[in-house]
C-alpha cells in the first residue's frame, strides 16, 4: 500500500543504500529502469515480481503509461519499490511519479540515491569540486543543447565544474556553444562511459575534441580543470577485501 | 594500511551506503566530521577508535593536522575510515586528503556518499529537478560570495536550481547578487536545517526576503522554482516500518 521511490545509486549493488537494499529485500514489486544494474536486482526477494519499464529504442514505456502502472500496484501491494538509477530527483523524474501517486491517494515515500552526476566522476577519480581547481559544479542534460540553441552558452563558467549527463549525442554542439561563451578550447574533459561496472571506459581530452570522441551512451561527461584528475590511478582496489 | 575515505550521506544512519556500513563495521580508527551523526557512528566496531576532527569555532583542525594524521593513522592500522558528512568528493576536500595519502605512499579507496547538496532539498520534498520548472542544477558554497563580489551574479540562471551549502552568513549578500544578476525577486526559495536529523526545519519564502530569515546553520539553501515544491507533504514516513 505503499510505493517507495528508491534510487540505486551508480550501478554497484554495494553502493545503494542501507535503507534502499532493506526495502528490496521485502518488495512484493520493483518496478526498474534499464540502466539498473542486474547485481542490484539480485538484492530482491526470490518471490518478488520484477517489472522492466527501461526506456530503450523500440521498446519504450511513456512515463504516463509507468505514472497509471505504479498508481495501480501501489492500490493492490503491500510494498512496492520504483528502483531508479541514481537519484529519483535528480533527472529521475520521480517528482512527476510522487504528484501522480499522490492525487491517485496512493503513499508514497522516497529514498535518496547516490546520483550518477557525482558518482560517475568519482569512478574516474575525478572529485567534481577540488580546491584551487573549482569553487563549483553544475548539471544539466545534453537534451537541452538541442531544445534550445545557445543554451550551453550560457553555462560557460570557468570557475565551476560542469557534467553533462545524456550529452554524448548533442557533445559536439555542447563543446561549439561552450567555447562561444567564453571557455577555453584547450579546458579538460573527461567522458566516463558505462560508469561502476566492468565495462567501465574513461576518455580524457580537452573541450575543442570534444566532438570527435569515440564514446557512446551512457555516458557521463565532466567539462573544467578538475577533469584532467585522476585521484583513482592509485587505488588498489583494497575493498574488494571487505 | 589502507585508509577509505567514506561518504556519511546525509546523516541518517539507514542512508549511507551498503559498502559504507560495512567499513565502519569493520575499521580499527574512524575520523570524522563534527556534522557526521551519532547514529552513523554507532555503526562502528565497539573497540574501534573514534577521532572527531570536526571543525568549530574555538576547536579547529586544520586540513594539513588531518592530512598527517590520516598518513600516520594509515601506516599504523589495517582500516582506517576518515568518515565526512555527504560525499567526499563534493566540497569534502576529498581529493586533497587522497593526494596527501598518495604522496606518502599509504594506499587509499573512495567510497562516494549522497550529497547533502540534494538530499538535503529532497528531505524537504523538493527535486532539484522538475520537468518544467529546471533543467539542471548549480551547487556551490557561500563562501564564494565573500571570496569575490559579484560572484553570485554569475550565477543567476532562471533555468538552473541553484543549491547553497553554507551559505547562511552570506545569504544576504547571496540573494542581492542574484537579483542584481537579473533573477526575479519573487524567485522562491528554501531553506533547509539540520536536514534528516530531529530538529530538521524548512523555511520557505522568496528571494528578496532571504536575508531577513530567521535561519542558521548547518542549513542548506535552495533557489529557483523547485523551491516552492514540497513532495513530501504526503509521505506517511512508512518507511520506519521495515
Amino acid at each position: 500500500m505503499t510505493v517507495f521511490l528508491v534510487g540505486a545509486g551508480p550501478g554497484d549493488a554495494d553502493l545503494i543504500t542501507v535503507r534502499g537494499a532493506r526495502l528490496l529485500g521485502v518488495a512484493d514489486v520493483i518496478v526498474h529502469d534499464r540502466l539498473v544494474e542486474r547485481s542490484v536486482l539480485e538484492l530482491a526477494r526470490r518471490d518478488a515480481e520484477l517489472i522492466d519499464v527501461g526506456k530503450e529504442p523500440g521498446r519504450f514505456t511513456s512515463q504516463s503509461v509507468i505514472n497509471d502502472l505504479l498508481v495501480s500496484l501501489g492500490r493492490d501491494y503491500e510494498i512496492v519499490v520504483r528502483l531508479k538509477g541514481g537519484d529519483p530527483f535528480v533527472f529521475g523524474r520521480g517528482g512527476e511519479e510522487m504528484i501522480a501517486l499522490r492525487d491517485a491517494g496512493v503513499s508514497c515515500e522516497v529514498v535518496p540515491g547516490i546520483t550518477s552526476a557525482f558518482s560517475g566522476p568519482l569512478a574516474a577519480g575525478i572529485p567534481v569540486t577540488h580546491r584551487g581547481l573549482s569553487r563549483g559544479v553544475t548539471v544539466v542534460t545534453g537534451h537541452v543543447a538541442s531544445d534550445d540553441d545557445g543554451y550551453f552558452r550560457r553555462l560557460a563558467n570557468p570557475d565551476l565544474s560542469l557534467v553533462v549527463l545524456m550529452g554524448i549525442a548533442a557533445r559536439s554542439s555542447i563543446a561549439e556553444q561552450l567555447i562561444e561563451g567564453g571557455l577555453s578550447r584547450e579546458t579538460p574533459v573527461a567522458v566516463i562511459e558505462s560508469a561502476w561496472t566492468q565495462r567501465q571506459s574513461v576518455t580524457r581530452s580537452v573541450l575543442r575534441n570534444l566532438g570527435s570522441l569515440d564514446v557512446a551512451s551512457p555516458a557521463i561527461i565532466v567539462i573544467g580543470p578538475c577533469a584532467a584528475l585522476s585521484l583513482r590511478d592509485m587505488l588498489n582496489q583494497a575493498s574488494a577485501m571487505v
